[in-house]
């Protein structure tokens, strides 16, 4: 019996225990302190009322014999894409119910999607990157190539002319630096891939902060994407849903790779490994899509948008540079006065009493950076900009 | 780019496709005939009133910010994983809530589950097979040999003795063939696993529906297990879970292969490619373990071994050959008269209005078989098997 050899590879990672770690010493041995957490990439608004009406309604109807549900459709129910489908409709973007899959989370495609190709393909990410890109295909045994997102692209990397990747993850709005692609940057991703025959993997887990209308909301504004691109995305961030779980992934019938179609061979896969979404959840997903709920997960939205913004204003009086804060719940700085990420952290925590999360964490460009996040309530935000303020303009 | 070239070798499964569309047709050439389905694997009964509670409770929790549930914990919140071990208790199996994993259900586990092993394991399953077993090692690129249950073994295979099988897929009481394994016959396939370093994975999905006190509910029961097996169950069976989604994982902290410890390979893989169980379905398992819970599921698994006895009933009044019926909602029988299984199909549907699964659609132990369930409604059981019975002892 051999286990899969791949996870030797894996390099465990403390970022998060590690921050833990230190603000709960500080916290021990500073029992007077208020500590605030501005690290935190987890929602704290509830669910909208018309979400949770709808689950409960979803719970009743499993609890009655007429209207109850067994095995749902594998690729979620039809009212569910369809409500999908006429969301893309609201920012112009055609896709339709059946290129849509519902799913459990951005987080479990992302790294599942790597099942339906081979283990020979060449890997590319963007660095500072969500782990979850790098862990899932170093599990797979694939090799994997970085495109650096530093502050010579805003912290947005740009197709690398010298390197023929098979396999592209990008993620925009950005998570960790909030960078979001324009139409033009994307659309230079999309003809880079269609030119090696690569696909690429797109996370919009945070599509739902962008404010500027130029800005694309999912790959598929762009021109070319449909032979060349999956779009992953969540209710995570956009509802508050990641302690519900659900998400959608979107993939154009007409793209092939390799003589497959890549639609056919998603669905064997979750046809195979997985068993659909809970039904109040599907409820629930819907009711996110309604006249109602857009309205009211939209008051949720840009109260984290107001926060994001306190702390870009912050950051634009002190001088700092950053990237995000606009588009994004995130806001990715320059640590000042030349400190590395986890000598201001420190600094941080113990002058200041706030948490946020060092860069290096992230991939070897965050190395320098801080990512602040608007997931905080207001009251605490605010105080902890102000905290911020006066140590760094001391 | 290359695509996961293993899922060229994946045989499509039309069974349950002809099933539908042969019974289709059959109800379209006959508009006045009733047709009654024992075909279907999938609960017909409600969740019961405290689990919807329950529910509806996680549903509002996630609508007030002072209750509201963000990320779970990978491997499940902790109070549903002692609610699930002191499940476990009550059958005289100890098995402790740092060994018990949440999920959202065998299927997708016993798909996952591949990930933490090797490409080059020899695995092994019992012929007929849950085809899940099958589909997901041939995606990961492993060799598969069967071992042969049939009427010489009460379609409950044993070790092969001539083969060195690295991971070996069980399920008990089987799905399809309804036979349960004994304590001595377990012991048997736990002293090969350990004999030969291999790992068994344990479906146990049916567990609940075991009567007879000698029959193992768990592998765990068996000495020896606990340095071999891999238990995976579920609430679809037990408590209707099938359109909630929600199952477990048992792995003893002890399970070792090839210098590994297998809970962390598990939890690793869980950590990356998954975001644990929704908060009300989670909410929702833990009262199907509460005391109340456990009286009102048992209420509907009564109802269904009741239709299980009637069908058995008959058979024993026919003669005719079957496995299950008893700790199993399942009813495995030889087709009379030497008929074929769709060849049987065909005789039930246009005689007597019935529609069963034939048995060759499991694998090649199941051609001469068929299966009938008894998750449908008593009315209809009742009206089927006297329609069988009539049409059979003509």
């Amino acid at each position: 019996m051999k286990i899969n050899r791949n996870f030797d590879n894996l390099v465990p990672n403390y970022l998060f225990a590690e921050v833990a770690k230190r603000t709960n010493e500080f916290i021990k041995n500073n029992p007077d302190k208020k500590v605030i957490k501005l690290g935190i990439g987890d929602v704290t608004l509830p669910l909208a009322p018309v979400v949770v009406e709808a689950m409960k309604q979803g719970a009743d109807e499993l609890g009655n014999k007429e209207t109850f549900k067994g095995y749902p459709d594998y690729e979620g129910y039809e009212f569910v894409r369809k409500a999908v489908s006429d969301y893309y409709k609201g920012f112009g973007v055609d896709v339709s119910a059946d290129e849509i899959l519902i799913t459990d989370g951005a987080k479990s495609d992302s790294g599942n999607i790597g099942d339906i190709f081979g283990a020979d393909n060449l890997v590319l990410v963007t660095d500072p990157v969500y782990p979850v890109y790098v862990d899932s295909n170093i599990m797979a045994g694939r090799k994997i190539v970085y495109a650096d997102s530093n502050a010579d692209n805003g912290f947005a990397a740009m197709p690398p002319k010298d390197i023929k990747a098979d396999i592209i993850y990008l993620c925009s709005p950005n998570n960790p630096t909030g960078s979001a692609y324009t139409y033009d940057e994307l659309k230079e991703w999309v003809d880079y891939a269609n030119a090696n025959d690569a696909i690429i993997i797109y996370d919009a887990a945070y599509e739902a902060f962008i404010t500027d209308e130029n800005l694309p909301r999912s790959i598929f504004a762009v021109e070319g994407a449909r032979t060349c691109a999956i779009e992953l995305c969540s209710l995570s961030k956009t509802a508050g849903f990641t302690g519900t779980r659900c998400g959608y992934t979107v993939i154009p019938k007409e793209l092939e790779r390799d003589g497959h179609n890549i639609y056919n061979l998603w669905y064997r896969r979750e046809a195979t490994k997985f068993n659909g979404v809970s039904w109040p959840v599907q409820r629930a997903a819907a009711a996110v899509f309604s006249e109602e709920g857009q309205r009211q997960i939209r008051e949720n939205i840009a109260y984290y948008q107001e926060n994001a913004r306190i702390i870009a204003s912050a950051m634009d009086e002190l001088g700092i540079y950053y990237t995000g804060g606009k588009n994004s719940p995130y806001i990715w700085l320059e640590c000042p006065n030349g400190m590395g990420s986890w000598e201001f952290f420190d600094y941080l925590l113990e002058n200041a009493n706030v948490v946020g999360t060092p860069g290096e964490g992230f991939g070897k460009n965050g190395a320098g950076y801080f990512r602040l996040t608007s997931f905080g309530d207001r009251e605490s935000t605010v105080e902890a900009i102000e905290r911020i303020k006066k140590l760094l303009s001391e």
